[in-house]
């Protein structure tokens, strides 16, 4: 089965910082969005804040199976109602992976619920990531770790929710540890948290990291039909409850009236 | 130690209809701070939506250590920055009891990240709560179920990420079942769950439910300092890393430099 | 890909009681076998309890992807070597599937650590399982629930740690909850509980009951890899660091020596 | 309110290594012992494995709030007896403190149902435990992390369950890290993994390491009464069922006889 894959960029820093775009000259979505093309099981399409609706309008969506996010300097800029947008297709089925500085996307902290906070330090220091469980269908293929030899430190503690499974814990050369790779659920969505990415290295251009990216694709695509309408609170009349009820009490609501919400 | 409570109500239909005017006079919030005051322990204080700033001030929620919230019809009316002011709040630290209808207030959809919808139906009917850890402190004193005569159905799903904890599952005569209360944990701030509360019957009169409201306010109390600090992204500076470190390769960021938002 | 199902029934009842016999003449595991095959993906094989080794030899479990367990009078007849067996097979990624009253079979306690337990009606009274998440695998192609017109009643507290994710909760005519359908992961291998099943009913021929099982069995399947040496704890040498490392201060352990276990 | 320790100590190599002996003269379990003292809230008593029923009668367990367990060179002598009596203490609601080594215990392994391994290395280097949640209750007092300056690597996997919780997490000088403190629920009875505490090294003198044995102590009691009867399945006769039901089919028991286990 094809997972049709979407990878939002800001695509800011590709364009106007001269490391980055030695790095990623075509952006870091197209480079992410090649990466998951090999293999050949995954279709990827790209998607900036630039174009119109950020490129994330309803039709677009609607034929995303999984949406990866990077974004940086430009949380801001990103339209409430695109947000919402997405979040409610998330809320549906579609899978979400928020890469590197998307902790702090205005998508991430929603479906958290939490500040996403974390510290930080950008000294091109080394960084391991150490698989926590070797069976997760996010570590196929990996081995014990994967090592990146410069890397922006994102230190504990990073104040997500407790998450459903702790897939990766980063070592860093400057004495710092992170949880790198989180699982987490909304909704019929799947979420997966991955940390490596800082534009100024080469960092999506490791095949292991690649790996990574392209089974937590595989991963977060749930085949299930689209749940849409895990957002109405529907009444179930008392004549249709599965069991025969008789009516008792005082009552709020008339007949067949909608709640309040 | 003394926990400062503040039950949050939205005051509405206890003035505008008879029959919830009939059972609660003083509103649903003043029969549950009497509940709470209960046992001498908690301190417990009331705000509605209809004062300033819906009664939660800075100043009242910096001295509040658990947050009690019942809102049904004006979930819409509470203002978004009060809606923030809180979710801070217990982020730092906070306890936040939502209850009933509470399910779809703003703050309750902004810490879970889910639509936290659920099915539901006005008959009078029997709910069962069954008490799923007796061991567990919002359990505290119960027997191993709470019955309540009448009250509205709420069914499953419930729209909510997993939960920490089960405490209640909820049995109803018309043949639909309820995770009613559930534990979560965003930053230091426990939250509860708890279903029942519909405003035409007197379910806050009820003892056991009084015991839960009582326990659960205790549950919630987390004595930490508060996390002040918890929404920031500090920087480490390299030279005060906690291992030896040299800084190489390209950077984004001048030194000292705060991080993108 | 073809999933290798091995079905492991007590086959005591089936044998001895009328009732039981009058329903599954060939036993409740060929019964299931057989609803595992229909759709093709799953090859399925039965095991009993009078089986040499229980049916459940080294080899066997080597070319088993899911077991499914269904024990109810003769817990105690199993061999603690062939549980050690079992346990050691799901670590390493067999998928374990508990049926009914296997909640007390010694696997399963082992597996959880708990004690297990529940209460228990033999009355021949509805259930009602409610779909929890609508899009988990294991219930799809479900409607909204289950409804098994004769059960047996099984109330909580259900004994279980807290579980990864809650699928079915029950209602029960009698007044009674439960939370039927359960996940868990110990080491590499997916556990799905699953409590409908008394033999003196036809439930396992229920259509719905049947789409559940092979929907369980294609959850618990961990493609990843056999974890052979989850058991072992490894000297990383200090030559073989990740990071260079000096030794320094006393040591218990001589140069080579494995660990205490 | 007063909270009864019990230190359990394996006291071998206390006693058999000059190293470990000049360190903990008294042995690791009195040290600990006399650290959860000051302050003054906790009384704490020590066992060893040499004790008869090491230390742990039924009348011992009876007056312990909370378990502290450190065994690494014997977990085979250990009696399943004693095991299985602590376990059940454990599921009552006794709180369990496993400390470094003892992630190999009998007890431990019982609890998880896991093989509870991980790597190590024991080169004196130096560990920085971090705080994951400086609000959780063991964290009280501590600041944002725990050096150790000389101890023994432990590294992931470490194959126990998802935690409840992940409150520390460990750094290596040598490049790996582990998932250092780790809460767990089993019934009634709340469990805490701490690492540290290599005996070759002065762990147990540090002020820090002092303050998470006594926070978890707090932690880990359970002022619930004990769950006396968690292990057992009671039936609820057709009679006493909450809901007015006629019994119907056939049935396995007859009238009050126990279920099978």
């Amino acid at each position: 089965m094809t997972i049709r894959a979407l990878v939002w960029g800001e695509n800011i820093h590709e364009r106007e910082n001269a490391e980055v775009a030695k790095l990623y000259p075509d952006g870091m979505h197209s480079t992410i969005a090649a990466a998951l093309r090999e293999g050949g099981e995954i279709e990827a399409e790209t998607a900036t804040l630039q174009e119109p609706e950020h490129g994330l309008t309803e039709a677009r969506l609607e034929r995303t199976d999984v949406l990866l996010w990077w974004g940086h300097r430009a949380h801001g800029d990103v339209d409430d109602a695109i947000v919402e947008r997405v979040q409610a297709r998330v809320w549906e089925g579609m899978g979400l992976i928020v890469l590197h500085s998307g902790h702090f996307s205005k998508i991430f902290k929603r479906l958290m619920g939490t500040p996403c906070s974390l510290r930080w330090r950008e000294a091109g220091e080394r960084e391991r990531l150490w698989v926590i469980n070797p069976s997760h269908p996010i570590a196929a293929g990996l081995g014990e770790h994967i090592e990146i030899p410069m890397t922006e430190m994102y230190g504990e503690p990073f104040t997500v929710p407790e998450p459903a499974e702790t897939v990766f814990v980063s070592w860093y050369e400057g004495g710092e540890v992170f949880r790198s790779g989180l699982t987490f659920q909304r909704g019929a969505g799947r979420i997966f948290y991955f940390s490596p990415g800082h534009e100024t290295y080469p960092i999506y251009h490791q095949g292991d990291v690649q790996i990574v990216l392209r089974n937590a694709v595989r991963w977060a695509h749930n085949p299930a039909p689209r749940w849409r309408d895990i957002g109405e609170a529907p009444n179930v009349p008392t004549k249709e409850a599965p069991e025969a009820l008789e009516e008792r009490g005082p009552k709020l609501h008339a007949e067949g009236e909608a709640g309040f919400r």
